[in-house]
């Protein structure tokens, strides 16, 4: 026992390989189509073609086909997964769909297991998880949580309205969290239901046009009007919805940072070739001193992230809470990550903004991860509440 | 004499009925077009419903259609036009014909203002400035001019490339700068020439893509191959070309600014009447400190921004070179614009990211104002070189 | 009637002597005693030279010996005084001698006038304003004040304990600052006091040390003990304290703001001389780009600040309330001055921080000036209000 | 092999005793002292004390009765002892004779080992490194030296002026780099000498002002003029000084910012105290937002650090070069613990800046660390060389 930082042999392997992988046959992809991809025949290539590398499903447990992967395993493949926005596709630990094996992994019944995480983790089906509602319901603030299921014979009628679900056009399945005791405000009372795509009551309103537009199935607005579901649709225990959603939470926010962080070494990597390349004044652009500091505090936010994420990665695979941890790392990342792709815009110029390379395209798309969950004003929020907890502990 | 901040009352009853006109009438189409317009005909409707509201037109003198402002007079109606994308573009004073029009009034015979300014200053047709080219050329540095204007018989003949050539798709006319003596690198021999709209030898390669989309006939790509112009197009001298550039520089980098701030303002407002509506916590959320933090810096910005506009139009008018003033200005109000979009976005959560909210448009548009009419950097290295240059002068 | 930033030429004139008397009087001796004078002997012999200079009290009224300048004028010829340490002390309009003045000339009657105001114009006293109280008393709050005035015969008993009061040692009077009505939270009932040294039952606990040391007078902490002062020591009405020190509060931050953008010129001024001539790497430390990103950076804020403050001058002048204006100059300038200090040092390297340069002690004074009149959190709390209150009423 | 982050338990143990004997020993001393101790006598006390609690000399071999810790132990230990500006003092882990105990670990031959570091690592003698000279000697760029050593008969006469050599006065011995061969530029030719205090030529001109003033034995400028030493007084081998110095550097950047992260903690923890127990706007101070914001961008900056800190710790004991993460932690840290501090004093107000908390005193320290040991731009510098060094081989 002493602090270490090498990877295991098996997961620098695959990490290596991966990267391969994502250099050779993911990058070409993602630039004939601009970084964005609707089809399914493309996601199921990418797929294949990942199956064949052996580098699909690193997350998933290897009844699953999967390479069974901790969480700090996946840190180190994942970012090589992220430095394409679609090596994650490719690999099938694109959000949402890799939060939702981690959850039924931990939550679903055995033949909850066989009946979505299989398929899922094998890329057959796609899925989505629907918890945010529009004003004033769940948000930063999930107990405003409003949704709401109502036993009737044999299950649950399921009512209410949630949108930015994020790959609900398409999804196989969806986790809806509704409320099943309390009030908006409670800090208890939610449950999550699976429920099949074609349920009679669950209704695709509009894909709600945002600034990034990578995460494949779109963020979906939905409406849930007397969509009846059966006993058995019900996720782990009833009324236990919060707490399962903070199992699938820290997980997830982690592995949006690695992959959000393989595009950050990307941007990076396209503006100092390019400064690398253009003269300027008389010198290499990458000579000059101000581009200089652009490059160099670039390179710390990504060497800063990479230890906030595997600190906190550590803590989940040993056990911990890790929400401040997370909290940290979360915040942290979404933010370092913008400002490296923006001062990589800010590099490369006008070609920066231009279609001629992909980091506007990257800007448009990592924008909202300082708002997906959690804006990070809610995580300084709960980290500083905790700070403040606990110091208020330690002065008795 | 005495430093005043009141605005000449004509001026303020302008600005206050262009704040109306953009109010009432802008706004509408601009969010059903979601603030991108490319037809022809709408532009023509705008600057029509313009003309009837007597707000066309604020900057052209007043023979040629237009109000006579000077350029602090046109910092207080181009904010409020401003407002909206589609504002200057219903006003006459977008980007590249506003400047244009300031570079003919200045530069142009009488013979070429009548020909060339006179339809462009009523909006019956558009302009474009040719002068950034693919690296290694004019960009940043724009000595490194490479397109060239060589002697024939009875004119010039120009070859050269050019790209993100501003609204060049549909301009009736362009403004091309070429070298005509000296060599890439030369801070002198640079000509401009008008070049009719179908002359041959000038052909339109591409449209690039680009982040932002507003700017009405795009981002072009130029080929000019043996396009052959006559005498009469030269505007102004041979070789004279940089020196005109700088007098519609400055003055068009403030015009941009004025722009610019109109949209921070907008966005701000967008985002505080969001944040007055929406609870959250048990507050409103324009009461939570955060929320407070961004709205106040937002406000901050806003008037800083206005006040180094002001100051540096002060200096324009008043005759003096104002190219430090100009360059402070522009630097700060790109980068504080950004800002104020930034945090308004973040305010209004994954609201803000969407097409509900016209915020991520906004920041899209923004974004490049930081590296076009030269990049930040380029802008620090010549404040400071002045600074610099001055306390050597006062060391002796 | 035109937005003009051209000065008075009476007031540039005194500008342009003051900054004259600053650099060939003011900064030699500010250099024999490192910024910090205690001496009453050196303040009197700065005020002579002053006098001698004719730039002596630039803001007190021609009937008081002074020139009579409004705020605007004020913030050129403030500026100068401010580019050294002694300046203000030298003009006597330092910190809390000249808004004391201008609280006395607003609110005094004729007696109080020629007792108080027509010797301290002259630098014949000194004064202090004790308002701050230790927690939970009168901070960023000024509601919350707790020292009491009750009425005895013939005048009122004041009893509190008050810190951080600039000047206190050594003052002629104190103005006092106690509450005549009402309850800590209260928002009226506040009622200002003239007391004389000596008075009884006013003490001096101590000076509170701090990182900034050149205030003259200290930063005292004192006590009231059944401090009985008359009738006529009441400044203006009974009860109406908290509007009194709304009046001295617009224009104290202003004149603050001006005598820290001196210093942060000076500061500037030293690190570009330094960076002038030193060598480094094989260029003029000037010449590289990570200084030259500083250097305009500084510029940029200078220029911002002085934009806002003078843009606040002109509505105080005009008779506006100009509360957001003061607050957004304030808040601004204050963090400006204290980035341009601590790039002046990074500048300079270890010689920076050494007391070779002026530059850490620069540090020191303008670091609690976030602090003082407000820090900036709460300046930023009461801009969003007023903006988010602004947008209420728009919105009907 | 994995990724972790546990500590060995005898490290955890001894990080924990640190931590305690620093709370109940150290800290009641450094408020007796408000930080500064200039006593020999103190300095004995302390380190008598840390021997008593078994937590002396953490860093050094056993051999020399210390605990043998490499270097991510010392981050565990460094960082607890840090908490107090006393606490290195304490264990005699301060700057410079940490470092310099390193080299001559690295370095020294037997003889020299015993008669220097024996001693020195007993808290029984001090040392100072003589490298920093006057503009234009060795500084940000250390193959500027121009301290000359020549070979004279027995030995060398070395002369030259050097300055900021901390912990001068007072030392037994200073490590002096002098040139002994090539010419100011040449990037070798320096030589390492062992100079005895009291060595005829080595002159202690004065003690240089600083904004800091806590580091024991101060911040000198010595005079080597004629200064002859032995033969055996070289350190390693001749012309191998650039060499050595980057075996000193890298690990004396990591172990400043341990002890300057455990200030950052300590400063946190003191505004936490206080934000806990005031009340403001009828709230604790500790959640208004704006302040919970201040007090989560502390968490976030000390466990970026700490994770930047490890990181690097972990390749010097793996035995890489480790320039580029220590580098990165260096810039990052030093920035980040101002940041902490800064944001510390400004929760406190003007309690903050003030005798009356340490927060002031930490300010002042804190500061030159963004200079000593290499200013953040000459790092910058450096990383983003071997950033765009690394691509171009990349690219081939």
């Amino acid at each position: 026992m002493a602090v270490d930082f090498s990877p295991e042999p098996v997961v620098a392997d695959l990490a290596q390989r991966t990267a391969m992988f994502v250099r050779d046959v993911v990058i070409p992809i993602e630039e004939r189509y601009q970084g964005v991809v609707r089809s399914e025949e493309t996601r199921a290539a990418l797929q294949r073609e990942a199956k064949d590398a052996g580098v699909f499903a690193p997350h998933a447990g290897t009844e699953f086909g999967g390479h069974g992967l901790d969480m700090r395993g996946r840190a180190a493949v994942f970012e090589e997964a992220g430095y394409s926005l679609l090596g994650p596709l490719a690999l099938n630990i694109a959000a949402p769909d890799e939060g939702n094996m981690h959850l039924l992994d931990a939550v679903a019944n055995t033949s909850q297991k066989e009946r979505y995480l299989r398929p899922l983790a094998a890329g057959e089906i796609r899925s989505c998880f629907a918890m945010t509602e529009p004003t004033p319901g769940a948000g930063s603030d999930p107990s405003a949580l409003t949704t709401r299921a109502e036993r009737v014979a044999g299950g649950w009628r399921i009512d209410g309205r949630k949108w930015f679900i994020t790959g609900a056009d398409g999804a196989g399945f969806t986790i809806c969290m509704a409320r099943t005791s309390g009030e908006p405000g409670d800090p208890g009372g939610a449950t999550m239901f699976l429920v099949d795509a074609g349920t009679p009551g669950m209704t695709m309103i509009r894909h709600i046009d945002t600034l990034d537009e990578s995460l494949f199935g779109g963020h979906i607005e939905l409406l849930f009007d007397a969509c009846v579901v059966p006993d058995d649709a019900v996720l782990g225990e009833v009324d236990e919805g919060f707490r399962y959603a903070q199992v699938r939470l820290g997980p997830a926010r982690m592995t949006h940072c690695m992959r959000w962080l393989g595009i950050a070494r990307r941007a990076q990597d396209v503006a100092v070739d390019r400064a690398g390349e253009r003269r300027l004044f008389g010198s290499r652009q990458a000579e000059l001193g101000m581009v200089q500091q652009m490059i160099a505090d670039n390179e710390i936010d990504i060497a800063a992230s990479r230890g906030l994420i595997m600190r906190a990665c550590w803590e989940l695979d040993d056990g911990h809470a890790a929400a401040q941890s997370t909290a940290i790392a979360k915040t942290f990342c979404a933010e370092a990550v913008w400002r490296v792709v923006d001062r990589s815009v800010q590099i490369c110029g006008s070609l920066g903004i231009s279609g001629d390379l992909p980091l506007s395209r990257f800007l448009r798309e990592v924008r909202p991860f300082r708002i997906y969950d959690g804006p990070s004003e809610a995580h300084r929020w709960a980290i500083a509440r905790r700070v403040v907890h606990r110091n208020d502990k330690a002065n008795g």
